[in-house]
């Protein structure tokens, strides 16, 4: 690669508010010197620097007035990472060789990864300096012939050491994930209460919604504050025990966040990708023990139980080689859990549950108290067999609610989560009994209402799989925060008929 | 997939003038209903459909007023593709799922492609649905194990059957290609004026530049018109013989123009997608004989004389099962070919070489007239052995020069390739011998210079490798239409130092 500074003038930013996620995308005019002179085609690949700070971008062109001549227009991504005003004087070049990809053609040419290449492979990733493209080719090429159980290592590994490492000074460590969330299944909460309750430690980051109405961060967001940093991470932690932050505030295995959305366009899950992401985390975050929750249904994520078992046989055997003790549990994947789906309707869900407020969700305290007992006995605080009843009891008390409002209260403060204006009840047009619940179309109908960025938005569900209803009786209900969304969320709903289908009996 | 119509209202279309090559992008409003109402986040794929079209496109979502509330901005691809105005109602939706995925996770899980499932993937990338995720997928899949002889046949015609394809009521139908071009092999006006003046049927096309600074297209619209379709094709053709047409104008194996971009990206050249490739194209446009030129050289694209056999092996084969004689000749792929860089530069090699004007360029004419003289003894009018002598007499006598000006005036009109405005001259610095020739960066300065764009600009070579020269001799010229270019243009260069060295003796 030639080092040479171009000599056309430097380009002025202008934010153009235009989001793409990760990708760092720049447009500059078709008729710019600085393309032409770079030999710059639109969708290259470029790297851009402004003041000490460089990032790869794709490059896209213009040839409208929109963009003034002189001006590089820089997607929300390159704006926030190169930290500019608009006006700042921006230089590109052409991008250093991607020399990692010399190893994903290897892979692709019948060799295994090593730890070096994947080290190199991520830390690519990491930086942004792989494309759609190469994101696509990478995880490909992994999945033929699958990763076997040292690449899966490897790749953990490679994953962690990418980005930043949490240590605890404590012999346990407690973490809980979900393979695959069913929509509602809120544990996450009422699981850190508990534990944390008992004396526990569970420094837990989660993720905010990408396409579904409710992220556990974001549900938690309406309860306190989330966008904890490593410094508040730890302080929370220190004096109570546990948290509920949201990841991307910290660091923990990046390369993550960046595979994924790749990885549902493809719809490839490959077993060695889905530990080393789901593992990464884990140990980036200081974990000793983990809970795997695997629900199994034939909509869910893992269809049978020989493939949990498979899965919960290679998840045991990458973290024992990292020192992280894992437990599976397999539970049913089949129907939604709780009642709400939305960030605060989710909220009251898991209030009604720590509270122990009559008419709570049994089923979302089920499977949590399930959680958080399996947790209190890897952690040996209960004997093997009486985690559950400890946790039930935890709850019982006021011990998991009154540990949930000291976390809170730690985290920046305990937040109500509020109340929709407008309220839409949907009623059973017959008697009969509940014997489908169209859960993507509850999901868009929620969407369509606001959530997860109105938080009091979404949907609460008034009756579950065969529950038996009667003519007239409320079913569900829209909640909306603005008068006009409520109109979009219903007339969709009249185009699509019953999201609840009620059988005669 | 759901096919109820949202309920927000329809977009206006406004052109962005964005060009992200083939990729059809749309801009809308983060806060847009409709956005909100399909959970269409930034980097969806998503259906747009204006009038009677419908296209797929990647969603990038804006937070500014650049995009006024209730307009959707169209790039260029997504603008032509649906024919609008600005104004015009657009409505968005979710692509419905793109099936042939599933082929393309069979062979990444360990099955062979068939026809059937190669014919599928090709049908959804020629119609745009696949995303870069997906184009790499599969190339990386195809890559791994390599394609088998049968694959690379089923994909070859599944490539040829996506796109149009051309008839010729005669016998012999000549081709000729080069894999891996070098800068100013400009053979094909040359081979396509012999063969034609030989009686021989060539309907030739050829691209345009992508990242060089003149393609076949580029340098031959100097010399005429190059947009033809396909009537246009046919009707040069009857009256000439021989045509030099843009590919891009007519659909022949379109799937190719999208592999190509991602190929390059991915730097994965497989045997098979590179058969695929070039033989799709010819067969697609009705040839019944190929020759095709491998450059053999340490920078060239196929660097052994093994790799060259093995590549010429394949090529018979699959050419043989759709009835297309392959004829391969290995070349010198270790320096350019003629003394210009840029369309009318190289157009004034071509036609001095035609008009066999003192000093015209030996080694381009050499390469085309043994191209040529393969063409001629193929189609038998040149016995075995003889090709070559009997095309050095058509360039001898005329018969090439009044030829190819009779294609040029069929084309639509002989043009004149023009002169630069301006022109910088380069002097050796000392005495010496030429040892290396800098390239990559010689057809940086030509593009630095305005190629291809502006037709008249790039670099005219005055010394090749091996040449002695002495100190203030000229060395080589940047050729440029405007003074500003100029100006780039040499900066570049001083900042560079030497792209050719000169060795003292």
């Amino acid at each position: 690669m030639n080092s040479v500074r171009s000599s056309h003038p430097p380009l002025r930013a202008r934010r153009l508010g235009l989001h793409a996620q990760h990708q760092a995308i720049v447009v500059m005019r078709t008729d710019c010197p600085a393309c032409k002179s770079e030999g710059l085609t639109a969708r290259s690949h470029i790297q851009v620097r402004a003041g000490n700070k460089c990032i790869q971008a794709e490059l896209l062109q213009i040839d409208t007035e929109l963009l003034p001549m002189g001006d590089i227009g820089l997607s929300q991504a390159a704006w926030e990472l190169l930290a500019v005003q608009d006006g700042d004087e921006v230089e590109i070049s052409h991008p250093p060789a991607l020399s990692s990809l010399a190893h994903v053609r290897s892979r692709i040419f019948g060799q295994r990864f090593d730890r070096t290449g994947l080290d190199a492979i991520i830390a690519d990733v990491v930086a942004h300096r792989y494309t759609d493209v190469h994101l696509a080719a990478f995880l490909t090429a992994s999945a033929t012939p699958p990763l076997d159980l040292k690449e899966t290592i490897d790749l953990t590994g490679a994953m962690i050491a990418a980005g930043q490492r949490l240590k605890w000074d404590t012999a346990v460590v407690i973490d809980k994930h979900c393979i695959g969330g069913l929509p509602g299944n809120r544990t996450t909460p009422i699981v850190v209460a508990i534990a944390a309750a008992n004396g526990l430690i569970m420094p837990k980051t989660s993720s905010r919604a990408i396409t579904s109405p409710a992220g556990t961060a974001d549900t938690m967001e309406t309860l306190a504050p989330v966008n904890l940093d490593i410094a508040g991470i730890r302080r929370v932690v220190q004096a109570e025990g546990g948290c509920i932050a949201w990841g991307g505030a910290v660091q923990l295995s990046p390369a993550d966040d960046i595979f994924i959305r790749v990885e549902r366009d493809l719809d490839i899950d490959t077993e060695g990708q889905l530990v080393a992401s789901v593992l990464s985390k884990k140990i980036a975050a200081g974990s000793t023990h983990v809970v795997i929750d695997i629900p199994v249904g034939p909509t869910a994520k893992v269809r049978t139980t020989a493939a949990a078992d498979s899965l919960a046989q290679t998840l045991v055997a990458v973290g024992e080689h990292f020192g992280l003790a894992v437990t599976c549990m397999k539970t049913d994947g089949c129907q939604p859990v709780g009642m709400g789906i939305g960030p605060a309707l989710e909220a009251h869900d898991v209030l009604a549950v720590l509270q122990n407020t009559p008419g709570a969700p049994m089923d979302l305290r089920e499977r949590a108290a399930a959680l958080a007992g399996a947790a209190l006995e890897i952690a040996g605080v209960a004997a093997n067999g009486g985690g559950k009843s400890l946790a039930c009891e935890t709850l019982d008390s006021g011990a998991a609610w009154d540990k949930f409002r000291r976390i809170c209260t730690a985290q920046g403060g305990m937040r109500s989560p509020g109340h929709a204006e407008h309220i839409q009840t949907i009623r059973a047009k017959h008697d009969g009994v509940v014997v489908s619940i169209d859960n993507r179309n509850l999901a868009r109908v929620a969407k369509l209402a606001g959530a997860p960025q109105s938080s009091v938005s979404g949907i609460r569900l008034l009756s579950k799989l065969g529950d038996a209803v009667v003519k007239e009786q409320p079913i569900f209900e829209i909640h909306t925060a603005v008068q006009g969304e409520l109109i979009y969320a219903a007339e969709f709903l009249q185009q699509m008929g019953d999201v609840i289908q009620i059988e005669s009996t």
